[in-house]
């Protein structure tokens, strides 16, 4: 089998998008799409993906569907995985599916994203309801070898830009939902 | 939630198509389409879909994709069941999905079939690889309580075509294909 897809990740939180923007299109990025995103997180029926650092999702993507698996990290430094994506035609036929397999809906994340194609990879700037601002630097690449590369790529370019990798957030937004949803029922 | 998609389903062995298909077509049975299908089964993660009696199945239907989910049957004269269909984009992309979530191929069912709309039914003629010729008939409820006069209805049409709704096979495809090889291997 050939390797499977890895997406090289690195996500920021960040107060505002208004200088790393005009620092981006200064640079030359291109806007590639502002899109409203939707996604439904589901449990496995016999492992728990909090602990094994897995997700299955199905992302509203404007007008389109994907169904998206993603594998445990395994970089400290970054989000890198193996993201595993393929387009579906009905959120509700998918989850029914889903449902009768086993699967349990467990939370949904909404945000506006604004992608920007800047140095070969993508910036994503998420305004993640209830969550935040987050910047999402990412890369599919389909050699595990080239990961440290494309990471300490996107670290370089991130420093020009002004920002700080070692503020790295390896948490899903998933995950910060559903602390910051504890946290306000404390 | 609504009620859950149901296939009201009887399928026979037959001998041969000749006879069937001229009663259906001077009945005035529409042609719908002649199509080859390649069906990729899953087993699921932790449970046994054979004792369950469920199905997973990935089906490449001519051009088309769908993933489908069957429930247990629960009528003993017919394969009647819940069934949820969706239409998907990659069968390379989905089963490395299912794959990384634990599913495992199983068995692959390839036919070609001949679809005829008759009586509101569909009649489908499968000459299946390595298995032989049957007939399925089929109607999509969406209501449970009406499958027991839904499948009436269609034991009566097979009546009147000159069939034996008695010769109903509940075995799915692929059990019978694993039956056969495993016949074969002894």
């Amino acid at each position: 089998m050939n390797q499977l897809p890895i997406e090289v990740e690195v996500k920021l939180p960040v107060e505002d998008f208004g200088e790393i923007e005009i620092k981006l299109l200064e640079g030359g990025a291109l806007l590639e799409e502002i899109v409203m995103q939707r996604d439904h997180y589901f449990q496995h029926p016999s492992k728990d993906f909090s602990k094994t650092d897995e997700a299955l999702r199905i992302r509203e993507d404007g007008d389109r569907l994907f169904l998206t698996y993603k594998g445990p990290k395994f970089d400290p430094k970054s989000k890198t995985r193996t993201e595993l994506n393929t387009e579906i035609s009905s959120v509700e036929d998918i989850t029914h599916i889903l449902e009768q397999l086993g699967f349990k809906e467990v939370g949904i994340v909404s945000k506006e994203r604004k992608i920007y194609l800047y140095n070969d990879m993508l910036f994503c700037l998420d305004n993640v309801e209830s969550v935040g601002l987050y910047i999402e630097v990412e890369k599919i690449i389909h050699d595990k070898k080239d990961f440290k590369k494309e990471r300490d790529l996107i670290f370089k370019t991130l420093k020009e830009l002004g920002l700080d990798p070692q503020k790295n957030e390896r948490k899903s937004y998933l995950e910060l939902l559903l602390e910051k949803i504890k946290t306000e029922k404390k």
